[in-house]
């Protein structure tokens, strides 16, 4: 099943989010809408106001309220790029031309900003406080998640628990507070939102380990980019993290600099990909992925339950 | 009379906003505190947190929720300034490094993240949700203050109304804003906090204007950096833009480019000087600063009124 079929029944207030995004970025400052507008248009899934949606559906769902959560969780996930391309010198997303690609590295971090500030606006559209509070914080985790991001790069000295709070922080908590705020703008009770932030943080961690284990298995059509670009760029993920527990391995990954060759990239990702350490990875992400389900079965059932449940399998098996 | 003496029984108050900003910016990423660190260690005016202290005294001062607006006010200021630096280019400040010298412009964008993100987590210790609302649209305004001035770069087909938008959102915003939100965390009436915006604005716009007659008046000990730096950036301010009604002036001026020479600078600055630009532009500057001091008048009197009328007129007349 295709993964959009699995929430059809949120169609048309999805067309809403998307014009509401559209909306949301427009500015008075003709060169900040072109280039919000252009981030906009290069597309994405929109997982993160599906997950708004979907949790909202376990309260008093309104959309013209839910919108607010959903169209920020968006535009905080679009900075959050923004700024990440920035740091990655990346020239394409989804086939696009990067902001700092088109203009400049500049325009792209003010860009950033921009977004980062209208999602903050929105959100204060919600009257609970305490929404506030959990979106400001989990800026800042994603902050801290990034820098640590750049300082451990090429490091090889790090441990796996260094990479989970790594990967905690960067993807797993906004795909968590998208599922808590969902909850909370729709008044659940206290109870509810928590395990609709433990959900999502399940399904946020499985779906980073697999996105990392893509990178080291996907073909360069699947990827859209040749493999083993995090090794490259110097991200140290859980696959080579496992494949480094062997010495011969963790000697030829500990060499790898920006300026590494191609070829040598290749024939590491070889080495991973023989090492056991692919396996060992899904097994992990699978282990999260159980989790969440876990604490989903702990929900009434309903339309709502499925779709996640549906959602997080679909990210636990995905292939691209 | 020395600035700070004007509001020396706020001494003990500062220290607790000093401490307070040391606290908030410690973040679990060493990277992180150290940059964070070094640029409030560098210290600053902190006209910021001072307007704010002030403006609460029209109201039920409490220096433990006040702090949170005060602390949140100057890291935002602080953000801006690791972002313009980025943007700038700029290797100094207050004569240290900037973060972007010291690190790199990477680490300062997410510097400048991550305080930003403190600054918006701080602010919703503050109950009033008006409060978190005004200050998110501040950010959206000031991020709009800085790409107009990125795009406007160099562009001298712009007006005197420019200017003035662009300084209301660059700098005059978050001093009004300073001022109304200190007394809104203080539950001043609608009316005082709507004062305490304008007059904060008006203040603000006379600020800036000041600074940029500095640009071109004052000496390159004063300024801490060659006169002209505006001009030579390509930011067409206020004195330029009335030296320019001189058709021979405006010719000279639009010549200057990013790699125009120190000597044109030096000359187009004395050609400016002899226009009475300055001192057209020292009137405006005089007229906001009129405007600032009319809105204190219909405030009740107090020992902060007549401090926050004396750091106005100190503003205004300021000559570093």
């Amino acid at each position: 099943m295709k993964l959009k079929m699995m929430y059809s029944f949120l169609n048309s207030d999805l067309t809403v989010i998307e014009n509401e995004l559209e909306e949301t970025i427009k500015a008075e400052s003709p060169l900040l809408h072109q280039a919000s507008l252009h981030l906009l248009q290069a597309g994405g899934k929109r997982i993160r106001p599906v997950f708004v949606l979907l949790a909202a559906k376990f309260g008093d769902y309104d959309i013209d309220k839910i919108k607010n959560v959903a169209v920020s969780l968006e535009l905080i996930h679009m900075a959050s790029l923004v700024h990440d391309d920035v740091i990655d010198d990346a020239e394409l997303r989804r086939g696009q031309p990067t902001i700092k690609a088109k203009w400049d590295n500049k325009i792209a971090m003010y860009t950033g900003d921009y977004i980062f500030a209208r999602a903050l606006e929105l959100i204060t559209n919600v009257e609970n406080p305490h929404a506030h509070k959990i979106l400001s914080h989990t800026l800042v985790e994603l902050c801290i998640g990034e820098i640590e991001q750049i300082k451990d790069k090429y490091n090889y000295d790090q441990n796996i628990r260094t990479y989970f709070r790594r990967i905690k922080r960067k993807t797993a908590m906004l795909i968590a507070v998208s599922c808590q705020l969902g909850g909370i703008a729709a008044n659940v009770e206290e109870d509810i939102h928590k395990k609709l932030f433990k959900f999502g943080y399940f399904v946020g961690m499985s779906y980073q380990i697999i996105d990392d284990v893509l990178d080291f298995v996907g073909t360069e059509k699947e990827l859209g980019k040749p493999a083993g670009g995090d090794l490259h760029q110097g991200n140290i993920t859980l696959p080579a993290l496992f494949a480094m527990e062997d010495s011969i391995i963790c000697d030829q990954i500990s060499r790898v600099h920006e300026g590494s060759e191609r070829s040598d990239i290749e024939k590491i990702i070889a080495l991973v990909k023989e090492s056991g350490a692919i396996e060992k990875s899904l097994q992990i992400s699978d282990k999260y992925l159980q989790k969440a389900l876990g604490v989903l079965e702990e929900m009434p059932p309903s339309r709502s339950k499925k779709a996640l449940r549906d959602i997080a399998k679909f990210i636990g098996k995905r292939k691209f």
